[in-house]
């Protein structure tokens, strides 16, 4: 692309440098800027900024914060006693969208991956297992995601976990997200795995119906 | 979508008024620049303010310019003599980048099209004629999008050069850019407008095959 203006053109190229965003698409995103009031596109370009140098991560759960500790952790009203695990801060907005959820976080920044060379060392799991350790925590919920490396991990905190619970003799519920056919989904076409997992964990009729 | 923090919520905010891009795409940008260094994020940022605060529109062609007259225009190099009407910068920017053009250009802003209540007077038409009757033009080259608004636009603009041309004793040769089918194209899937006037408008072969 050849641009006569060269403010276009770094502004275009700083555009393309996001991912899944190509040249064509970042010089539509400018001309619309361009077309936009000089105050609204530095009010942009200001929030983008400070969000970048004044956003936090919670040192409980390592999830987004404007201060040290996150609005979640911060509110007496959710059980501090049940904490989902989840592998990033993405995940915790989609359960946080379910408003089906009242306890705490703690966000593993990964799941344990050999082949990417992500061991437990570069994940928040000693935090977790310090968590377990010092707070009493009544129940423990896995919401990876549903593969190999987060049944991984699963199984591996798992191990962790029930050796701190006997070690401090305190009895933590772990349990995992329910997988199975999504809602709107059709038997035919789902996977052999996630079909014959959902009829390994079939539900009495009646807490279907209570449920939904 | 419910977020933890104010400062991520805002910049997704932002990001979603951008065109075609909606909040779960915004989430996925504003979570990559978290994850970069806070020098390259403020970089980006400015970078947006400043396209904004310092570009400015070639007083001549209407192209976009770091100064009063585009880099375009103000090359000494090119055929002043010559100009390409098209609608947008963006048009400007597709054309510089065949490398086939050597000319200079004229911006209109868009094209007539009454249905959207857009006449001449909305359009940068007033000062193309202003610059066919003041500058020396040898060409005039039409290349707007082929459609009902864009043969309307060159069917006005025909006339009223045809009447600057007449008034001051000049002859501007008008053209527009070759309708056809496109390079790589297949004749069965071409419209019949298309392949209609690609047959009404055929060359000769030694043409052709000298220009490509």
């Amino acid at each position: 692309m050849q641009f006569s203006s060269s403010l276009l053109e770094n502004a275009v190229n700083e555009f393309a440098k996001l991912p899944g965003i190509g040249k064509k698409t970042a010089l539509r995103l400018v001309l619309h800027l361009l077309k936009q009031d000089s105050k609204e596109v530095g009010h942009f370009s200001e929030v983008i900024a400070r969000m970048r140098k004044e956003i936090r991560f919670c040192q409980r759960c390592f999830n987004v914060a404007d201060g040290d500790i996150c609005s979640i952790c911060a509110n007496s009203m959710r059980k501090q006693d049940v904490i989902c695990v989840v592998e990033s801060i993405r995940d915790v907005i989609a359960i946080e969208s379910t408003q089906q959820f009242n306890g705490t976080y703690h966000v593993l920044g990964g799941v344990i991956s050999p082949l990417d060379g992500i061991g437990p060392d570069q994940l928040n799991i000693e935090s977790l297992i310090h968590r377990a350790e010092k707070e009493e925590i009544n129940e423990l919920i896995f919401a990876l995601n549903p593969n190999i490396q987060g049944d991984t991990t699963i199984y591996y905190l798992q191990k962790k976990l029930a050796a701190v619970a006997s070690t401090h003799g305190r009895s933590i519920r772990i349990t995992t997200i329910a997988r199975g056919i999504a809602f709107g989904g059709e038997l035919e076409y789902a996977d052999e795995m996630t079909l014959g997992r959902s009829l390994q964990n079939r539900l009495p009729v009646e807490n279907y119906v209570s449920r939904s």
